[in-house]
């Protein structure tokens, strides 16, 4: 049975991918994990002990010059994607690769360019969210038409605060709250519309804790509305400043009726009673929200290289994705509605 | 318009009293409140004051001697409802009198034959939850067959912890937690389930918190089965140490779905999201949750006066109210089931 | 005590008329209805027989040539507010009108200016969700620190889909959604930020269902931004197709929590749990989930007039709300965002 | 790595097997599932092709004779578990068995007699709930202080209607409802309460659907309290008729506060606002609920044998769950209060 296991190499063992690769070794009956690469010793010599990996790289091209490696998996810096995939793709290489494609729509544009030159080849940025079981169920129910015609996505991505102030660090390199983070939504919105092509975005923000963003252009809580064609529309919301936890939340109105996901970030179904009224604790990380859907993208990732068909998202869908949240970025500066 | 109004006159205006007076004065239209009794000086002057009540009375004789006085409100310790039910009969008044009708099951027959004797005379004891819009509803929705045939009912009655221990230094005469808080889910089961005939009951309890409650055989919490003939069901369940408030709640199971009934006591609309959680407040007593309800039953006692038909309730309700809890009481000191 | 009641003429009685005559004369001790005014004969017949309204007028000039009516309550079409308004105040009324105040600046200034004329007569536009007890609990909590600074608001207004196309007849006359349903989430915005000055909004919108709506410049569902100054935002969503009924809701971040108002639509405390899955029902239109505020507001105006105290909101406050109603209509048409 | 995973062969491979022999095979990274027994061919095909398990067996015997296994899994009739334990036990196995140990209080005691012969090997019952996330988080909660002292427990298990009567032709083996279900409820109200001595129980039920259940004096809705010593309390409630779902709730009262487990038996976690409300799906059965769960106890069972500490449950809980579910059955039977 394990002789048809596609063979993997991670790349990048920090928080996020340390998870991705205990998926991959322990949870995935379907893959092997092979190969890890980072620059950090210590990383390694955890992939090795933990997960029992055996072939350890402190150089990307190391790993890609391993034979055995089938796929990659890239849980790296964002700057570091586009480079990254190319390579793997010259390699041979099955891509996997953490979101956003890039920050940049030309960089995007050329590996589009690149993966078209191997249509054997399999490559999908990690939009997770499609994956989670609420929100594919959603899908399913959408596509069934159980509320009609769909004509706006809400969606939010809501963090908790950080007083540790990470991503004012960040800020240099994240390319701004709408890039990394309302990029989820925007794929989100897509998806649940039917990939409609966009006109139109807006987008205001502020920064309500976090001074040091300013230096940056960026803010620690936004809005953003998108015009798709055919009287479609998206309106988002991002925050790097919520009390209670990490909250990400959709809701997709039809002309039947409007389904909402996440509207409670509730971490699991215990309710205190108590002096504070009654209540419910809340997933504190994206990660506990979408843990399941970390390891559902996975398999089907892995799934679709086996059976050889295209994986569930294209790099177009990732491009679009980035060209929306620059438009609204551009917008967040400008002051004025961006024309797409 | 107002020459129809019903002449009322209030007895007792305590807590509880006060706010039937306000209701009587200022929110039921085909009502009129004439006057009031009571043996505290100070609560004449607020009725005087506050609701312009111009007839006072220390003493109840003389209230029910006032000939314009057409009904009465009693309001008063429990121990006297029953013998303040029969003189007001006897005066031609009719009677709304607040749950429990007696602690004592000879004093309900006495009251049920001397009513008998009034046939025009209305008499109503408020078990005030059967007009709560929320219960009127789920009633509504299983006489229509919502949930097909009801055969369990689950009711609860938890009260906020009051650290004063009121209700110890009120234990000798309240009856005890099952007369007076599970008598209002008694009511709630039998009306829901159709009054079918009580077979046997058990209760068991426990002293969480109030110590003092020992010497009286009473409990702070308690809960208690009863069964009913043709297969029909209660559970209950009171408390008197709640730390979130108030939350009577009741579940009525039906052959095609269940009905709840106040699963979660909030207080209004507002939900709280931050380092607690997502939470909201509760209402604190009965009071805050019923409010609506005790102006409703007195509209519809009103009502049944004018209209000269049946009350929503009978006194026979009230009767096997007490006839069960005191079963309840009996079983949670005998530690045996008792047979009804 | 009913001598000092506020003696008031209602003008307009369709549905929500009907509502407030019955307040008046029912539900608000410190008010008495004396007078009403409607071009429909048999509106009239109504206020005299269900509720002894003697001084009945076709003519709005009659009811305010009578001396004794001290106040008016409006609540006529809007194109007629500000003349309505202007008319009352030289006749030396206090006066309550229906929101909105116009639907043209000038109109609202011309009555700010007329107002100014007559500082001893209070004037109030009724954004009745200020007085929902579950919109001021939140903006007590609020004013007592517990989210910390609020900076964003998002606040929504959905209506039921009505199958007749009321809205599509009325779209000539309404002033467009935004002008209809969401300057109530403006004005509920600007009282939770504090009435910060606005800066730019910007709008969209679609016709899901209603096509009827095109010839008109209207939509049947949008969003907007609207940014202030001092870094504050609002976006507001407006809806008039939903399937499950009518949906206020509102949330405000703050630099330590989030409130949020109305998230499930709830008509009451039922819960149902069958083939469906667990459910509540809703509140079908806004009458039935804002009924208490209805009276609120109205005792509150009217206690504003006796007590010789300013209303609780300005009329400055209902220009506001128009003037950024205006603005998200513009930006609809223009596709552009609107500074304002 | 592998060297060190335990090596176990499972016996019964009907849909709740098949579902262990999954998560041994392939989620459970420290075990190895070496061999599977059953009496359908069928099913040992399934075991070999889907799972890759090379050794398989017709007869129970021939498992335990093989040396590779160290501990095998009984997923097998209830009616089978004690002398299977009794077998795997003399012949030096680790033993896993589902849920309850045995249906006869004698046999109980028979298996534990026979296990304290082997201190070393390790014998679980499947009580999963305690290893769902939610139960062992309010488990970690209590412990913490955060309710203060528990003393009451509320659980139920309310299962969705079979209209096939499955278990109705299941009665005459299951030991009917208090012993097929309220059994886990008993274990949750021992585990929360910390396991306190059993006084007394009563119980009640009824016949609301399948009349079939009736000869084997069984029902398909039961109620049931339970006294411990010390004035700590459980209440129960069973269903076999339920329309919605599967619905396992516990609440744990303390004098602190209380802890509501599964008050809505959630699905996941989108909500559908339409005609019917608004709404969220249920889960069908109790594996979708407790899938997590099962997985859970299978890791900790493993780890246990591994580092050689006692499983999380003795199999004295085990006897005690079965101990006072016997005596609600006899409570049932003889409608009087059993003492323990």
């Amino acid at each position: 049975m394990n002789d048809s296991r596609l063979r993997i190499g991670i790349v990048g063992l920090g928080r996020l991918g340390r998870r991705h690769a205990q998926n991959l070794a322990q949870r995935v009956p379907s893959a092997e994990l092979v190969a890890a690469c980072s620059p950090v010793a210590e990383e390694l010599a955890w992939a090795k002990d933990a997960l029992g990996v055996s072939n350890l790289h402190a150089e990307y091209a190391a790993l890609l010059a391993e034979p055995a490696v089938e796929a990659v998996f890239l849980i790296t810096p964002t700057s570091l994607h586009p480079e990254h995939i190319l390579q793997a793709l010259q390699a041979g290489k099955h891509v996997f690769c953490e979101k956003p494609l890039a920050l940049d729509l030309a960089e995007c544009r050329r590996v589009e360019a690149e993966a078209a030159k191997h249509p054997r080849l399999k490559v999908m940025i990690g939009y997770g969210r499609r994956f989670d079981p609420s929100y594919s169920d959603a899908y399913d129910k959408i596509r069934a038409g159980l509320i009609g015609k769909p004509f706006l996505v809400r969606s939010q991505n809501l963090d908790m605060n950080d007083a540790s102030g990470f991503f004012v660090r960040f800020a240099p390199t994240s390319g701004g709250i709408f890039l990394d983070c309302t990029v989820h939504d925007i794929d989100l919105a897509r998806w649940f519309l039917g990939a409609p092509r966009p006109l139109r975005v807006f987008a205001a923000g502020t920064v309500a804790v976090h001074d040091g963003l300013r230096e940056f252009g960026d803010v620690d809580n936004g809005v953003a509305i998108c015009e798709f064609e055919g009287g479609k529309l998206a309106c988002f919301c991002a925050s790097r400043t919520m009390a209670h936890g990490h909250e990400t939340a959709t809701e997709i109105f039809g002309t039947q009726g409007r389904l909402a996901i996440g509207a409670n970030p509730r971490l699991n179904r215990v309710e205190i009673s108590d002096a504070h009224g009654v209540r419910n604790e809340c997933t504190p990380t994206f990660y506990e929200r979408f843990e399941e859907a970390f390891l559902r993208e996975t398999m089907d990732f892995v799934q679709a290289v086996q059976d050889d068909r295209p994986p569930a998202l294209t790099l177009n869908d990732a491009t679009e994705a980035t060209r929306i949240a620059l438009a609204l970025r551009e917008s967040l500066q400008t002051r004025r509605a961006v024309e797409l």
